[in-house]
């Protein structure tokens, strides 16, 4: 495989992983962040710092839509400097009307564009495993594959209309961020008819009101454990962003606003850092009820 | 195995499904419905209508907590009719609290109470693969396990506490019916950012926005196929004896809530007889968008 040139923008837990991978795949690879300790940590592991060298590829992986035009047009002005024909993988949970928006500009500096939000946390991210949800012109996906072969165990190929990757990642987190909600209100509940919780997310694992989150957060709660795999911080963020686009389309989403209060409640608290499995504890509180480690 | 003489009461489509496991199983089996076709075609598979016969082991499949107690001490009175030391297998979604009531009289005519909700739906009844959670003294599941065996693929033993097999069930249905609630909400959502929903369904099931249902039931959305696996009206059952649980309790369930309301109107909107992924159809009419089959 030829090494290419590749800059990651936003060097956190996430673009970190990415970074990691790359280097890791053989690539020479430039990392940028606010935040000098990040950059000096990729360096430590093989990375560079920005020398002004112009990338093949740009992979943004910074926070949200805002933070990923500014990567692209704004002071630090990536875009300009990447040499003509090169991919731009935005990797940010952004609105697909974002995303179509920043391919436009893209393609006016004779760039390709690729509608990439990821998914799978910090630890896949660092194994080169995410899963990405990926939108974009066939030429887009052929210039980004040396940097998704490196990053993804998954790529979905949702088609050449940039904006669709950043909806079906919506779509996901919609899903996603209601359920914890849902796991939270159910452990609760358990717990105030005196079930074990332990036995319920074994029993509830092997029925039919089981889901991903359930599987992977409710054992946090059993286990005591709020170290944060993934934060409750994310969810106002991605949850927010659904509800704008939601409410651009016109299209009630209850349940998710709904999870959406309950997150923006739990940060309120002072529960943002801790594991997004930590929203049952705002659950366990307004009920009186005690979880595991409760005195 | 020794050949018992058991009573299905209630010849609905999982109560029916249970009786012709038992008859397969090789046991001697009455059955009881106040609609006489139901029993006739019951006999028409090997099984007996009402003769008077004194059975070992009575399983209650009927709709609620009121027709539970009204099987075993109404008018009809099967109670009373139980040899003595058999058991009582009782697999309606009641509350907790009324199953350790009705375990209570039970007792006070030598009989065992197993507190037992069943799920799995019509198709896993007739299959005699049913999943149970079940509660009760040791000697209630060793006087059941003739039955058990016969109609269940697995049997979670949840303890000798009767009510805890109705907690976790409650439990179950509380995710289960805000799972689909959510899943209604996603598939709108989808559709309105002119995602394919074949597609998103692919998507999700291989990421973290999955759930059980959402696997079970988007497909069914998919393929415009709204033939009743398991139809609307279930939920404003279930979910209402879910709230009812939480009321006494004093937690707060309000996705639940949201759902179960959603589900109350979908009914009211002549949803009723529709398989539960119909409340997608709710939810695209209010948003205006268009499900796969809509003109």
């Amino acid at each position: 495989m030829t090494s290419e040139t590749i800059a990651v923008v936003g060097l956190g837990s996430m673009g970190f992983g990415i970074a990691q991978s790359l280097v890791r795949a053989g690539h020479r690879v430039i990392g940028a962040d606010i935040n000098q300790t990040r950059v000096d940590a990729l360096c430590a592991e093989g990375g560079h710092a920005d020398d002004g060298a112009r990338p093949d590829i740009l992979v943004s992986v910074v926070l949200n839509a805002a933070q990923t035009e500014e990567t692209l047009f704004g002071n630090t002005g990536w875009a300009a400097r990447l040499r003509p024909g090169s991919v731009v993988i935005a990797c940010a949970t952004i609105p697909p009307v974002t995303a179509r928006a920043l391919e436009e500009r893209c393609n006016k500096l004779d760039l390709h564009y690729l509608d990439a939000p990821i998914s799978g946390g910090a630890a896949k991210a660092a194994e080169g495993a995410l899963s990405v949800m990926a939108a974009g012109t066939p030429e887009a996906f052929e210039r980004a594959k040396p940097a998704l072969s490196a990053m993804a165990a998954t790529v979905h190929n949702l088609g050449a209309t940039a904006g669709d990757g950043s909806a079906m990642k919506a779509v996901n987190q919609l899903l996603a961020g209601s359920h914890i909600a849902v796991m939270a209100e159910a452990l609760t509940f358990a717990a105030s008819q005196g079930l074990e919780l332990a036995q319920v997310v074994d029993v509830i694992c092997a029925s039919a009101g089981t889901s991903w989150m359930f599987e992977n957060r409710a054992p946090h709660v059993v286990e005591n454990d709020y170290a944060p795999r993934s934060s409750v911080t994310i969810w106002p963020k991605d949850l927010g962003i659904v509800a704008e686009i939601a409410q651009d389309a016109g299209v009630p989403i209850p349940m998710a606003q709904m999870a959406l209060a309950q997150f923006q409640e739990a940060v309120k608290q002072g529960l943002g850092a801790e594991d997004d499995a930590a929203l049952t504890k705002l659950h366990a509180a307004t009920a009186g009820v005690r979880l595991p480690g409760d005195n």
